[in-house]
């Protein structure tokens, strides 16, 4: 079933221009959409209003002028703030219009909001990415989408402009969970990536030529591929910030405790990422974990 | 600089014929090398004895008629019996000749049998590899060597029989550390695997959907792609068993200890594997370290 919107503008509302906002943004502007623009920061902004989005002083203004509304923001907190207070997009939303939310955030908040959007007859789905800023830029994205199928439908050409894997995961929270597997996989990852680099330095192999004997067998990842030379490099500039990490692991360990599931390495990684950021590494890339690594081992 | 070695069928000793080693032995009969032969149990060996390989009655017997005698057993403990004790090999090795330990063992073994090798004048290598059984029939392995280049040099025409990525890592010991690299990134890794799957279906996930989302991101890894769809079907029979899969991470947390080095991921890692096979999976595949996890999870 086509949806009647799937080659039509639209009237879109963005609220939240950070690295990712931004370049998807900006994705929804060359598609010719009429976009109505909140950030925190009005200045910016700048790039997204000079290119004909239009200012609106808060997340209820934008919702009044569209019919679909994305939030990519910060923190679970900006979300219910931009969506769920009442200068937020939820009360300026029109019946039959639709929220999605980008943001890493809460499965449970996703309900919650799906749930108080639905009784006023709004739609809503959880959509969250991954696939970094670069990623955003070339509309590469992994999106995970919570949410009713219908609603699911009716975005997807939406979607399709920010991203290339666009899958529906099932209700309400689904993306949100979906994103908690993907971190939950990368977090022990890291650890496992970080302590085997830190043991073959101390042992005294020559790292790059250890690659070349582990890299394409069982011990193969994203993270080793990408990040090893980074490492070796003490390149550690964030792809992925620590902090931001930091937020999405603390998620997933509360959602996890709130279904009575423990996750022994997630607990662990989500500690030694705690102490790379008291290390004053939280604005650097997850692989930074090696410098936290190194520091438990340090002498004095 | 070519060795004299390179085209010419040689004296092959072999020692063990489990299921790497008989794979193995087999690719040196088809390249027409004379194989002399040695396992625990004679009646295994029963496949390269009829395909023309010669028994003889102990590792020392093996050498005394062999150029370069391979070595691939059990535990480091069954290394230093058919390498250092009077009957192993080593006590037959005539001057020029080479001990080649394939064995996942000891660092600090090789190391040992290197010096006392060195001091008969024999060389040797440890080489120990990773590919699984299917990389053993392949002749597909990764053979990581430590021992010195010269030696590395004179045995590559033969490792090259047995695998497809063959690096010198550096001198005795440097292929036993590179093998520990190695097993250090995919203990954690199955940890995050094994982890994120349980919170998936935990959280009601469609697991294969799930899948689509994030197996080709930054979660990427070769444990992810081969294991989760097995542990999806309920399918835990062994790609790398259990059993042998801890005395691997025994031996690189004794090995990192010893360097004084504190890894908390592989711990873990090496606790969770002893509680699976407390609960009577030790001859499981690796990724059946999923069922410990649900098994911590359980309620009674």
């Amino acid at each position: 079933m086509k949806s009647e919107w799937a080659d039509s503008p639209q009237r879109i509302g963005w609220i939240g221009t950070g690295i990712m906002g931004a370049a998807m943004c900006g994705h929804l502007l060359d598609a010719g959409h009429d976009v109505t623009l909140f950030t925190r920061t009005e200045s910016r902004a700048a790039p997204q209003l000079e290119r004909g989005a239009r200012w609106a002083a808060s997340p209820r203004r934008v919702a009044e002028s569209a019919d679909v509304v994305f939030t990519i923001v910060g923190y679970p907190h900006d979300v219910r703030e931009v969506v769920l207070d009442p200068d937020g997009a939820l009360h300026g939303a029109a019946a039959g219009s639709v929220l999605v939310d980008m943001t890493t955030s809460e499965p449970s908040l996703a309900r919650e909001i799906a749930a108080a959007a639905q009784a006023r007859g709004v739609a809503s789905l959880d959509a969250p990415v991954s696939g970094g800023d670069i990623g955003a830029r070339e509309a590469r994205l992994s999106i995970m989408v919570g949410g009713d199928a219908a609603t699911f439908q009716r975005l997807q050409p939406l979607l399709a402009r920010l991203g290339k894997t666009i899958v529906h995961q099932g209700p309400a929270g689904s993306g949100q969970h979906t994103k908690m597997v993907n971190q939950i996989a990368i977090a022990s990852n890291m650890v496992g990536v970080c302590e085997a680099l830190l043991y073959a330095q101390r042992a005294g192999l020559d790292v790059a030529t250890v690659l070349q004997s582990i890299g394409g067998g069982a011990a193969a990842s994203f993270s080793l591929a990408t990040y090893a030379p980074r490492m070796l490099a003490g390149d550690y500039a964030p792809g992925f910030m620590v902090e931001h990490f930091i937020k999405d692991l603390g998620i997933a360990l509360a959602e996890a405790q709130r279904m009575a599931l423990a996750l022994p390495g997630l607990a662990l990684a989500h500690q030694l990422y705690v102490a790379l950021t008291a290390q004053g590494h939280g604005r650097k890339g997850t692989h930074a974990l090696l410098l936290a690594l190194q520091q438990l081992n340090a002498a004095r």
